[in-house]
């Protein structure tokens, strides 16, 4: 731990989600354009990336060539690829294509599960022992994502209880690992900390993530407090890709690249090099054809040298 | 102090810089559009407003109408009014505009004080005893504002013991409050609380203000963590107007709708209501005619109702 008055971990174990949670609202872009980004977070320096999802291609289109992108992974064998998955059926697609370590969406709140999922909490829940089975058959890894882990768009707060109910059930289905993500981006540190401190008391022993989003510019801010609770499992997403599809315009993922820089700061470690993931992030921005909303990679790395005679003199 | 194991405090004391840091480098704008911001602004609930500054007009063409701002500010009567001078001239250009709680504004680095000021930092300092007089005299307040107080855009990293200089000089001139400023929008929690704690450690009787940008993505991060040591006085500018002409296209200050919520969502007081900001923050839009980078005004407060039936099923 380092950082005094702070305590932060010594490192953190990033995950990098842009292409699947980011890119999956966006119009279907060529597989080879996803495959060229891939190598870009890849020669970066991360470690663990989340590939594709493994969901309905008539709902989400943009994920539809999972199996293609699956099909090209062998070219990075260092890397823990993974991918997301809504149903055993996503689950059984994904071991088919090669795919292991499965992250398993479960909504905690009821109005967000059936607008998702078409499906309730429980009914979602229900069904983790299954894809558990199925992952743990090829020698492979799951999480659970608990989606909407402190607020609904629909049904508005979530119950702590709704959320100790689904990682509970997770944790007696022996799932790896459990991750809370901030679905539309309304968590901010005091709530964070309280959840990952009871969701810890319920399940001691199964790792806890966290996924947060900067819709509202408070991402950063909840994933220090998480740090300083000891939270090292951190999704964040190349350019702030992603977003929510019940607020246009609204930004989307905390940006990896301003985690990144936070980290790098601090003296917590990555494993990442920030200047050639900014080369990523603007990768994304090329694949998705629009401007991103990190600052970070509008602003630069502080190692930007400025012009010789700035405008704006006071005197 | 609330939110375990957060450390937070109940309340801080926020100040606003739009109309002043925020405003300096737009093209000019109508002063009326300006007094329609600062009453939007005053209806939100703010009480410590950065009116504008007085500053070469030629240098600052958006502060050329500094007078007229401040020939209107008996309107309301009930807010701290201040403004940001530059030397001891616009020290006394803002006394007898009527303006008598001010903010000086000294660079810790020697390039950007140069660039800036048009002299030294050692030059800059010196002047805090007649400026601090001029205030004296007429019943005001001083401040001193230590720009670039981490980083440089010329010098690089700047040595916490130039700051120190800076504090130690101005609290021995009597001065109110000295504020630590992160021009370019680099600093990160562990560094900022670090120099906190050695400034509180040089000026102990000063109270020390903070004053971040969001450049790079980390604003919040780093208000989080002062506020973690007991910091209270922080500036925040409407809708993130601000920036670096180094930069641009960089966004700015930290949002003061962002900071807001951030608190509100933590229970930490400002006296602000959300909804109301969130309109001067929509009157800050329409001031300057472009889209400001405050992602939370993008988004909105976690209160806005979602469509009733959403995009992006997952199965």
């Amino acid at each position: 731990m380092s950082g005094f008055p702070l305590s932060l971990p010594a490192a953190i174990n990033l995950r990098e989600v842009g292409p699947r949670d980011g890119l999956q609202i966006e119009k279907p872009i060529p597989t080879a354009d996803k495959l060229r980004l891939l190598e870009s977070l890849v020669a970066a320096g991360l470690r663990r990336i989340e590939a594709t999802a493994f969901v309905s291609p008539r709902a989400v289109p943009a994920m539809a060539d999972a199996d293609q992108v699956a099909a090209e992974l062998h070219r990075w064998p260092e890397i823990e690829w993974s991918a997301l998955v809504a149903n055993s059926r996503g689950a059984d697609r994904a071991i088919d294509a090669g795919i292991t370590n499965l992250e398993y969406v479960v909504s905690a709140a009821d109005g967000h599960s059936q607008a998702n999922a078409g499906r309730s909490t429980r009914e979602a829940t229900d069904a983790i022992p299954e894809i558990v089975a199925a992952v743990q058959k090829v020698g492979g890894q799951c999480e659970v994502i608990v989606a909407t882990a402190w607020d609904c768009p629909f049904d508005g707060p979530t119950s702590p209880a709704r959320v100790h109910e689904v990682v509970g059930h997770a944790h007696e289905s022996g799932v790896d690992r459990v991750c809370l993500a901030d679905t539309i981006g309304t968590a901010t540190p005091t709530r964070i900390v309280e959840l990952v401190e009871s969701v810890r008391e319920r399940v001691a022993s199964t790792p806890i993530g966290l996924h947060m989003h900067n819709t509202r510019g408070a991402g950063l801010a909840g994933i220090l407090a998480a740090m300083q609770v000891g939270i090292v499992d951190i999704d964040a997403s190349i350019g702030g890709l992603g977003g929510c599809p019940f607020a246009p315009g609204a930004s989307g993922n905390v940006a990896t690249e301003e985690l990144v820089y936070l980290c790098q700061d601090m003296a917590v470690e990555t494993g990442v090099n920030l200047e050639l993931l900014l080369r990523a992030a603007t990768a994304a921005e090329n694949a998705v054809g629009r401007t991103l909303p990190s600052n970070l990679l509008k602003a630069g790395d502080r190692a930007r040298v400025p012009p010789p005679r700035p405008a704006g003199r006071l005197v």
